[in-house]
């Protein structure tokens, strides 16, 4: 109760935030504002998994570029992956001029790729969604809070059955099971609220999937947290951890409400 | 002198071999083919770099996945992407069962992104360039045979000024610039022996640039066995090291070669 507290008055804000920056923000500067926000989870991911070679801006630079892949269609998706990749080989290759900076070459490598591939890449499927239609993005938003609530709180009452014992020790097959169902009925509830011309069976249908996914989404993000030792990626925000404990449910469920939406709602 | 009498058999069998599949085999076999040579380089990888947690399979699949998105239209770069970060996150999730297997998990997770990143991805361009034309693969291969055979012998010859001593301490700067100069005349005298409708200007200069980048994209994969204390990346073809070994500048130059092609040939 004393956590639930001290969250409320930031979590009050983050709604009122979102809202406004998802119906009234133009396309150009909410694609600007999610880079900025993704660019600051990319720091925590930076810290949290401590690479030995520096290069940071050089990360920062990458999400810029698969970025524009987004919105410029002269920059496709694939030109855009290999500026990554071909800048970040190119980078290493002239910052390891000593034996010892050898060691820690394929993990710095795959940071690089993860920080682009992990953080970057998905999450700009928000503005993906953000152009389908804002009620896309409140659908989303609604869809993983009501299916994280009714994972914590049933999962807190008879969950038994452990799922990723590392990863995620207080979360259960019972939460999961309950994240999905409603998620599932929230999936309804958001096309009543936030009208989409979609029928409700593929609204609830899609909450569900998402529900589920988003309940495998949070766990990953926590092992590169665990593997580091920490409890939460960073201190930004009162009670809630930092940017990327906000935004990992979004990491595998933004890209696959996206195909979701073009490939069967359509 | 050794060392070039034991590569010999094998060069004339590689080059015969080469030519044979890019003039006569049809394009999906060429792109399954293409599929078997990558994996096995991707096995060389996955041994150079030794990851953790086992997987390899699940990079198999990954690779699958990327070649399908290069001929099947449903299945788009970005969908083939979801697919690697999805599937090896959640196999992550429910392999690590055990605190002793966190310690990898980054490097693991990186090495998955590399395998698809590094090397699958960029290399089915050379599936691209063989439909843009068989001539096209024909170019990239003499150019890039032609700038590295420059900068070996320029290299022996008077090579004084190392560029990257820990990847590749016997390349030069002085072999770089024969790389380049060599590499773009093989432009030239590529489009007389394998015909593309390219003016000779942009033939020499595209022919030059690919010249560099395959100085250049050589010493990363040294790095990756560097890393690991080897000196070849396998031992599949004799006097020639391992498949990866084979690919290594095709690593960068393929898509680079794509790139010049669509945006600027045409």
């Amino acid at each position: 109760m004393k956590d639930l507290a001290r969250r409320l008055p930031t979590t009050m804000v983050l709604i009122v935030f979102a809202y406004a920056v998802i119906r009234f923000l133009p396309a150009l500067p909410f694609l600007g504002l999610l880079y900025l926000i993704i660019a600051g989870a990319a720091v925590e991911l930076w810290r949290l998994t401590g690479p030995q070679n520096r290069g940071l801006p050089l990360v920062l630079l990458n999400g810029l570029v698969l970025g524009a892949s987004f919105v410029v269609t002269a920059v496709p998706l694939e030109l855009a992956f290999f500026f990554v990749l071909f800048s970040t080989g190119l980078y290493l290759l002239f910052m390891i001029r000593d034996r010892d900076l050898l060691f820690g070459f394929v993990r710095d490598f795959g940071i690089h790729l993860l920080a682009a591939g992990y953080l970057f890449f998905p999450l700009f499927f928000l503005f993906r969604l953000k152009q389908l239609g804002p009620n896309h993005l409140f659908f989303l938003i609604l869809v993983i809070a009501v299916g994280d609530s009714g994972a914590y709180f049933v999962g807190s009452a008879i969950g038994r059955h452990k799922i990723y014992p590392v990863a995620s020790p207080r979360k259960s097959l019972e939460g999961l099971i309950a994240a999905v169902i409603t998620a599932g009925l929230s999936g309804w509830l958001s096309v009543l609220l936030f009208p989409i011309p979609v029928p409700v069976r593929m609204a609830v249908v899609t909450g569900a999937v998402i529900g589920l996914v988003s309940q495998l989404s949070d766990p990953v993000e926590s092992l590169f947290k665990r593997a580091a030792g920490q409890k939460d990626s960073g201190t930004l925000l009162p009670g809630h951890g930092g940017l990327l404990d906000r935004l990992d449910s979004y990491i595998f469920c933004a890209p696959l409400l996206y195909f979701m939406v073009t490939y069967w709602w359509k």
